[in-house]
């Protein structure tokens, strides 16, 4: 195995198949690496585009030990790895980045904001419910309404209620499964910002431009970067993302979620571990992209500048949003990103289309 | 087989596993397709991006069949590719672009400046030279010296001679083969100029900014673009190169290479149809990148938008250049493109950087 730097011509292995590991899987092709995923779909966007392909469940033992003897470095492109993928990995000497503590911690989200307000990045109050009774302990504790989430799993909006009063309780526990659930008091925000950021292995940090997010039913329907807000807003959200950034030992490219209040504080909603929705801009609006920052930091590279060049506004592709695909080819300005999925679903990830203006509009 | 303009999942062929193949699948893949490689070296650049490759000679007629099925449109990589495969694929039923007429007249050089003065694009003075009479004759007529190439193959310098005798000439012909030869008088230009330019499936026409470029050799050591020109030369470049593609009724990408001589006029050299070496600078620096502008054109999209954003000095990485990556990879202003290649010997491209600076250095 080599050492860090990885030189052109090693194999960065990833767990994953969709968008984010396609866009990753070309990111490293383009630095001379080879790629090899690891995937439970034989047809997926990411094998397309890579090397080699490994069709096996994230937990096959088989499957984990061809990766890593296939790679000098495994990475993943979702937050749900299994975190005895990941020990397994580990025990057969692979190397994995990020490691395996930001991924338990991103996991479970009682876990993740707890480690969030232990390094002092703060979020909403919350308390972790395992059953009515909890809920209403907490309905005392932080108020009412309270947003209802299942701990582990659940994205886009999945796995998720809101409770107004304790009667209401019983229903919406059950629901969400009877418990291993947390319970977060409103953030009352006035926007969603969010900010991607890297760490390399040397402890380099580099913090992509600020981002505005809007999201529809909780799933990310476009971003604009950067985002229009104040020098002091903008060094707070990097003082933020790299408190995270060291706070986890991390390396790699991370995603933070915030929300900026109507007094100008903000609080962090969530991290994934791993490139992210909201800095698909990066791909066409910036120095270095997100894939690839990504693949620097886990290879061992020094980081990449990440100045905005443009700016963008990503339009997420969902469901049949994506048979406009010809005229979006025909925009001047536009810069589509197809993910290559065979399926149109309602509300599936297609593609992004980075729409671009001139920087100058003050953003 | 899908109608023109193919939309997203359908499959682009391509002929050649190298770099430029590497690129365009890469290419491919962000817009939605799948690509299938058809080369005869199973660890190939463009074989480890691409969904599909198919190992075989270019005139394997199974290899071939297998590609016309996969493919909704084939294209290649190199101008060298057997007459008799187009013929084949063609037969096959399959949809092959640039077209076998582009091929034919690009893989001769007494042809391809034959076409090249017929359509009114001016040329250094040659004659063919089918033996060493021939090249008395040639003398006689063109002067002295002469630059002698073998018609067909040669590239990077390879397979050309001077000439400054007729007495030296027995020699000449025989170390270039005896015969198929043209002889070329001398171009005396102040300085090499290269332009990348595409036409689409309706017959519009987008060329991109002139590129200065560099040979040591005759291997292309760096490109600057856009290149320092007086509107009157860019416009005369811009005719050159439509009416080049109006005259092959050319559908992709293709690279012009020209002299500019010290009273400004300029010559055209050669031409390939393909995407080219000198148009490396677009993917960092322009709107649309050479290896989306040709597929684009060949699904039968509108093209791409050709500003550009930057300017940009490619250096290619020769041989052992590429130890450098580590130090490139830390430069702000370098973007690098390693293409793969598991062998590093001397002259190889093994990749190259794209060094941008800003656009009002008045380029």
């Amino acid at each position: 195995m080599a050492d860090f730097p990885l030189p052109p011509g090693s194999t960065i292995g990833i767990l994953g198949g969709g968008q984010l590991g396609r866009m990753l899987a070309m990111a490293a092709a383009r630095m001379g690496f080879d790629v090899a995923i690891l995937e439970p779909e034989a047809d997926c966007p990411a094998g397309r585009v890579a090397a080699r392909l490994i069709v096996g469940a994230y937990d096959d033992p088989a499957a984990l030990k061809q990766l890593a003897e296939a790679a000098d470095v495994i990475t993943f492109e979702f937050e749900n790895v299994p975190a005895a993928a990941v020990a397994e990995l580990t025990r057969l000497g692979a190397r994995v980045a990020p490691d395996a503590r930001a991924l338990a911690i991103a996991q479970d989200r009682v876990e993740e904001k707890a480690f969030l307000n232990q390094i002092g990045v703060p979020t909403v109050a919350f308390a972790p419910v395992d059953g009515e009774g909890d809920l209403a302990v907490a309905l005392q504790k932080l108020g009412s309404p309270l947003l209802l989430k299942t701990r582990r799993g659940g994205y886009d909006g999945k796995g998720q209620a809101w409770v107004h009063r304790a009667v209401d309780g019983a229903r919406a526990v059950a629901e969400l499964g009877g418990g291993a659930l947390i319970a977060e008091a409103p953030a009352d925000f006035r926007r969603e910002l969010a900010v991607i950021a890297a760490r390399g292995r040397d402890g380099e940090i580099a913090v992509f431009p600020v981002v505005e997010s809007h999201h529809e039913s909780g799933i990310l329907r476009r971003a604009s970067a950067p985002a229009k807000a104040t020098d002091r807003a903008r060094a707070e959200v990097e003082r933020l993302a790299a408190t995270l950034l060291s706070g986890l030992d991390y390396v790699g490219v991370l995603g933070l979620e915030l929300f900026e209040r109507d007094d100008g504080t903000l609080l962090a909603n969530e991290f994934a571990p791993r490139v992210h929705n909201t800095g698909h801009w990066t791909l066409d609006g910036c120095e270095t992209d997100q894939f690839e920052q990504h693949i620097r930091a886990v290879a061992g590279w020094p980081l990449g500048p990440t100045d905005a060049t443009s700016h963008v506004e990503t339009i997420n592709l969902l469901g049949e949003d994506v048979a406009s695909w010809l005229k979006m080819a025909r925009e001047p300005d536009s810069r589509l990103w197809l993910y290559g999925k065979r399926e149109t679903r309602p509300g599936r990830k297609m593609g992004h289309v980075n729409r671009l203006s001139s920087l100058d509009r003050g953003g």
